[in-house]
């Protein structure tokens, strides 16, 4: 399925997000959540970094969204994350996993794959996250991804079919799969994996469309899309890493259906 | 009491912030501590994020003023936060309680009343978290008001009253009382709430211009005037959340006397 | 020795790193994480806040270079610094020890001392710190220096001598020693200390220059060269402390070694 298949739905998406301002709780790394909360705030979103252990839980039950990213799982985190996750199933608020860097690191494997037990209702990883969450493969260096995205579709239908999940693959393309579909989208820009939070933030731009639709596949292609075409716009206006992020925080809150619709790319 | 009235005054002041660096200690979110400290670094201040058990109140002794913000209230912030307060009351350094999201939240609303109750100098906050610190209200969702900043009036002076405290109410117009004063400043714009900290930051911009008057009110009115013409004047040359920010800070840095005597509006 | 005696090697050094994207594990404090790893990734490093202890020391030997910042010492990173940096001198990575605010504040203070006597590859600190880490003086008021980097040049030959580290001292003019020689490095901009983390991501740019060269004072005297010459680059194109962070990224980003060779300068 390519993305131009699921074009008039993102629109539509895009155009709720706006209406709804869904609130997105973030437990989420050290480094990246000034940047992801400007993204949620930049794109119409509300975001809230909701993330001891008496909080979490209680919270979730009133977020539109959740995301669990586990880049610093420092122990309150860590303690937090699977109440988050329980309050969340309880209440059906959907929520995204992100296994930064799982693989290499024991303590954030282990945890990632207690999550996953939970049944989120995303994964969002790099091709070596995919695969290490599904137990195929030993993980990258760090938050670098060294496999293609085209390896870890396997690894992303048995994680979708044993956890009932969508699974996101982040890449030069990125594949969005489910156990009957599978989506290609080929918008992007290089200079997204120059700024740290630029795949970490989709993670919760996901949260926030899959509070919008009963299908979190088409809403993650709603996010996925939406984010890539405002990072092309970004790029086509900046000079660098610094001014790419600065333009990309313009471009989320300037993207309306109209451009997203003419500019997303089938691969 | 409008802005126009204490004009003179907010000049004065931000021209002896210039003069003397006054230092800020924030006990802070890590969602904004970067951008608190860059406001503080471009205003003209010093910033030292502190905000571990063992230093915290120490530090407080030799800081010019204490920022308390409860954002992400991890177990090493909660246990610093009231040694921090008690030493800046034993040494007479002014100190902001910012008690963000309080009201829904069970243990940062548990912390701000034990915050409260050692009397700040200045709380900070949006009319949901006014209203719940006085014990009135339930709280917002997470960081954003669902009240007007005039419903939380009387909660600040309950406030006031108890606790000899200036509070400061969050808007669209900025409402700063103490016991017998009122003003309503006017300044500011939209997208200083599409971009994280917006708020955090303004209440360690009070910390700092209290340290150098010693009526409150008076500094924290110069605060807000100073914090919200600068954001107008950004607001001028941004084209979104992401470009406002940059503009944000340049505009901080650059904000003179002459600028600020020239755009304070009365409400 | 002058800044002129080690440019060919600074430009040669810049391109390899280039080439081999060094992976640079930093430890470092909440407040600037985001830029931290922002300047990494436009200079084309890798990033991995790798900062829990279970996770510290491992990584650490698969890491090209490790930082360890003590910004904000808490509990989880105190545990994590001392096996980052045993499991780093294990495997022969190169790390940095970058002692922030030290002297006024006992804690960081005492685990300043215990990590210098691990024998870091390299020491950067203002000269409060300097003098501080050797013993030999009270510390500055948090993170700003109060002494002048000459000051502190006896300090630096002491630690070099003592834990067989170069040291770097910032300043108006940098100064670099090692046990035998002393480079005076003057490029550079005032602007770069009004951004938060413009001291804390010159450690981290150290640490991954470090991991390219068996020498590590040529390695900090290139690291040291191009921050300074991007920053100059950038302070050219900016306006104030907000549009100076971004150019800055761009410069770092954009600097070749033609550009470098060209700027830099003879103190």
């Amino acid at each position: 399925m390519s993305a131009a298949l699921t074009k008039n739905h993102s629109v539509h998406l895009l155009e709720e997000l706006r209406r709804s301002e869904p609130l997105v709780q973030c437990v989420t790394n050290t480094v990246v959540a000034g940047f992801t909360a400007n993204v949620l705030l930049a794109l119409g979103a509300s975001a809230a970094m909701v993330d001891v252990d008496e909080e979490a839980g209680p919270f979730a039950r009133i977020a539109s969204g959740v995301l669990l990213n586990l880049g610093t799982p420092h122990r309150e985190q860590r303690e937090a994350m699977p109440l988050a996750a329980g309050q969340a199933n309880d209440q059906g608020v959907p929520w995204v996993l992100d296994p930064v860097a799982i693989g290499t690191l024991p303590l954030r494997t282990r945890l990632a794959g207690e999550l996953v037990a939970l049944r989120p209702t995303v994964v969002r990883g790099n091709p070596s996250e995919i695969l290490a969450l599904a137990g195929l493969g030993s993980g990258g260096r760090g938050v670098d991804s060294l496999a293609g995205p085209e390896a870890a579709i396997d690894a992303a239908l048995l994680l979708a079919s044993d956890h009932g999940c969508v699974v996101a693959i982040s890449g030069a393309v990125d594949i969005v799969v489910d156990t009957t579909r599978t989506a290609y989208l080929s918008n992007g820009h290089p200079l997204l994996t120059r700024v740290t939070g630029g795949g970490c933030a989709l993670g919760a731009v996901m949260a926030a469309f899959a509070s919008l639709d009963d299908d979190p596949f088409l809403a993650v292609c709603a996010a996925v899309s939406t984010y890539t075409v405002a990072a092309e716009i970004a790029a086509g206006r900046a000079h660098g890493p610094g001014s790419f992020a600065v333009e990309f925080l313009d471009a989320l809150a300037g993207i309306d259906g109209g451009t997203l619709a003419s500019r997303v790319a089938a691969a």
